[in-house]
């Protein structure tokens, strides 16, 4: 029973048979192949604009390089204090800007509150030599602690962003899973609400490695090709990421996996609230279940071999601090999860 | 008919069929899966001693990432003039070097001369600090003329390289090619030849996309996991990367598969040289033919739809200097060439 | 009147006689000359062992080179939420260690508070390769606030940096004030508290433009040349930066500019303090006085012709919050402040 | 007798009394200082059009930071093999450059010849992504080998690198000699002749530390406050810098210095080709003296307390290939250089 990351899951049945598929034959090399350019046609089209579209293997890859495009080296990169880019991916933006710094905005449930914002903003004064330069928001999109930005919401503290000279990258690493519980489309959750480039990540939700950065204004991407080459994120059998994408979007096929994703965790979300003593500390939104649970439970489910992180309780809000005899866990479905392994999730809980 | 790069092949059924059995179930992301363990065990047994094995997804995240951890960002990186590290990753070695310089070495049929090496590394002293310091060698076995070492070679250049303190890195995009034609052991030409890391390329030759940097001194390796974190390149569901490794290495996979694309290669070269007027400007040693052609033919395979790259004419000694007739090409044969394109290359040449 | 920056003043004649002295016939470049032996051996006699020495000429430098030395790209820095090396350096550090973070820890008073640093160490596990990996902690003394560790207190925090694998840095921009208000020694202040390198500013306290960069322990210098060479910061007429630090060392001298500036902090601050209205935030301990001010006093200031600058009041504590009729300003003084002009400002203030 | 380096030279006496006259009184930081406005106007006027100036302490600083400010880091900067940006900065312009890559182009005498420019860029196709693309060319007037281009040869290569899309920089450490030898007018070495950008260096030629960054576009120059900052090259008193800038420009004192070094280096060239076996394999056009020596003549110079430098055989064209019996130096005269000092290592050259 496998709740500790979405990564812990393996393709589609769909997304795999795409890739044999695309084994056939002779193609060119470095993205210059008939998939990567039909992946960049259906991604237009789903965003319902021309986008330049560029396929790395990683999330890690995916956000830094995006980040790279927005700062110069002396710039200021925001986002919310607990998002991946701030530390969970080793300094790679650091590393792909060289060496822009990356200031964390606070804000409840994983999300930026635009006062905060503002008021950080007002420390980054613009042409002040000895600073460094605001010059990115970086919004996650769903969370690091699994909640979403309503479409207003996104509005609002991309105005502010835009108002300040800074453009907006969002983080959609589960981005199928955050269209799917807002039921809105993507055009409208990313260019529509002031997001100027997207990392869509497809890896956590059915592919085995694929991810995608789209630019909402093709002109910011002009030397987005040299600087993913040098990076060595420049596969060079690139119909290979390209054959995922496109069976991924494929009749709905991402959403789809993405809602059952979703569903496993409202399953989850519901069963353990009802477990006397459990807390849920923020909204169930996407695929993610934070829970503070009782060690009793956390020890059962342990000991029955379930496996899933413990979470930072400097996370928590004061209202849900952590009791000495509870735990902070997180608990991730995927598309793949049995729902027998949902339901013995539960039971466990209950009998604990 | 392709013979433009081994990257426009895909790969062989015995890997895609490994990556559907990979798909089955959980296990843990980043590297921590039995998958990634078994690719460890099976590199460290292949090259008969414990290895620190790194997988990532491309060779110049391979190249640039092993040269980062052999030389600070003030130091020196020598290697052939024309190696791939030197022209064709758009500067990715300076890059996760944090600014090393690439110093080129020159030497005929792509492969470094001992006397040049010998000279260009005096004009580096050791501590005179107006310099970078000279710190790695990089070799490329099979080199990007398509011409090899032999373990002599190899070991008199990596002499003279600790000689003078440097590490030395062996750049294998072509591997098994390599060991295919020498018929020596893995490690006969890399540590034993004084080798220190290797870039041990797959995609080339039957994977999708799969690269390991092998560490035979796994202690120089402590730091190589937060570099490649960094860099992007751990795939989060490293299963997948592991698999491809593993389904290569079975049962003398890699080397059948080279031992195709280099049969290829040496009929494509025999038929050629017996045209009137096509020159071979250097032997054929692995699966890459370089051939001086007569305009005609060159016309003529190109309107069959051959296709090939146009090679710079700079790289040829003066005895095979172009005249004002000819073109200089570089046909590359995959193990997944069809035998009747090769003949029918030659039938087109000797017909043109 | 100019209480803006101890970088408004000029050097004293001591040193400017020096540098005329200095600038007698021909020396070896590159700090191979006489006079930077001499700093060398001053500075390993002040420091009572034989220290590393690397002369540059901006504070900036100094901090970020020595920075660079103590952690890989990979790495976090700790220092203070308000240290100059967080926010006034425009993101030198980042640029000197190709990328490290800079965490930023609280602090009443500027002042790291040991249990804070204690709770952000905890956040970095040793050897998770999501996250950079905490090297080196940084303390200014004198602090951002213009306040003082006492030796105990550093002790307090290089223990808990050490037992932690951390090195120690400590940004000594205002070094000579903090010996003269402690009355310690050099050595007390530093190693035997444990920290590790120092950079000794000079710059702000009587010289034109002199900074040491100092090891303690010269085997972690070993690259440092390199460095410094690297970054445009080894100055080839090296003897003029030397004859500066040797003059400010000479009979103490050093600290007589000291014991002159901070007894105008002084008065200052106890002048201020008895006018009606006036508060002082934090202790004034070296040269600066951070003052909140009715703003009839901070106009009439102004008016007068007095510059110093307005500080940033989400600095202060909520004990201190700022009214909306005041301000938040720092005034230093410098070793060359006239005493008239301090005695100017009381009395504006005490008749606004 | 020090001929080591114009390096080993103090300041000038107008420069050093000029230090004395700026260290009066209180004036703004970093660069806000009536001395730092002089010096943008002097400048301005010098060049006859308005220039964005940016003083820093070092020769280093004032080349890597200016290439920097023309090439993205995956860009190529073109310059002669012999340049000091190629091998004598210890790899600055690749750090401030974030890991450009420098690529020597040939040429006689240290000048970049017009058809190695040319098939140096025919290699770097523009858009080629594998490639670093071609950004900039550096040249150096005076180059590393004392001899001068002409206005019209500079005009040739500038085109060359404009039509190719480079900008173009002059690395101008003897700026100052050059125009004496010259006889031009500084606009017409530089901008009229296509130069965008110049680093002039003063530091060589009569002051203690100044050099200046020279944009004739100052738009190109408008992220350089933040490169310089980060570099730690703005001068907290950066009046110190300036007054030395505007000393050293004042009634033309620096041609004045500048026409001593080169009238030094005349007599001594002319002293010396007259002594049997002695060959001067370049002209002497600035204020330093290649000479090809008798060894006896280089052991009696040296047993006389001569201080000089080695230089590398390997640059010398194969007309003037060293013999056994020969030592190849590099004299450096000064504008502080004894007269009798000349005539003394004549002598000794004759009488060996």
């Amino acid at each position: 029973m496998d709740f500790a990351s979405d990564n812990a899951s393996g393709a589609s049945p769909e997304v795999m048979q795409a890739l044999m598929v695309a084994n056939s034959g002779f193609a060119s090399a470095y993205g210059a192949d008939p998939w990567s350019l039909e992946a960049q046609a259906r991604l237009s089209a789903l965003f319902e604009r021309p986008c330049a579209v560029f396929l790395v293997a990683t999330g890690t890859a995916s956000n830094a390089l995006a980040l790279a495009a927005l700062t110069p080296p002396w710039g200021a990169v925001f986002a919310h204090c607990d998002a991946h880019v701030m530390g969970d991916e080793c300094g790679a933006p650091e590393f792909f800007t060289a060496g822009a710094k990356l200031v964390g905005v606070s804000g409840d449930r994983g999300k930026i509150a635009p006062d905060a914002l503002r008021e950080t903003l007002a420390a980054f004064p613009i042409g002040l030599v000895k600073q460094v330069q605001a010059s990115a928001l970086s919004l996650s999109q769903a969370t690091e602690s699994g909640t979403l930005y309503t479409l207003d919401e996104i509005a609002v503290l991309t105005q502010i962003a835009h108002e300040a000279r800074l453009q907006v990258h969002m983080d959609g690493a589960r981005f199928a899973n955050s269209i799917s519980t807002l039921g809105c489309s993507p055009a409208d959750m990313t260019w529509r609400a002031g997001v100027d480039v997207l990392s869509l990540g497809a890896s956590k939700n059915g592919t085995i490695a694929c991810e995608a950065v789209v630019f909402f204004n093709p002109q910011q991407a002009q030397d987005f090709a040299f600087r993913r080459k040098r990076g060595g994120h420049n596969l060079s059998k690139g119909r290979f990421l390209a054959a995922q994408m496109n069976a991924w979007l494929t009749d709905g096929h991402w959403l789809d996996l993405a809602a059952r994703a979703n569903a496993h965790a409202q399953t989850l979300a519901r069963g353990l609230s009802l477990v006397e003593g459990v807390r849920l500390p923020w909204p169930v939104q996407v695929n993610e279940v934070f829970a503070i649970l009782p060690k009793r439970i956390d020890v059962a489910l342990k000991a029955a071999g379930v496996r899933y992180y413990d979470w930072p309780a400097r996370r928590l809000a004061p209202t849900f601090a952590l009791k000495p005899d509870e735990s902070f866990v997180r608990l991730i479905a995927s598309f793949s999860t049995p729902d027998e392994d949902v339901a013995r999730v539960i039971e466990i809980a209950q009998t604990a």
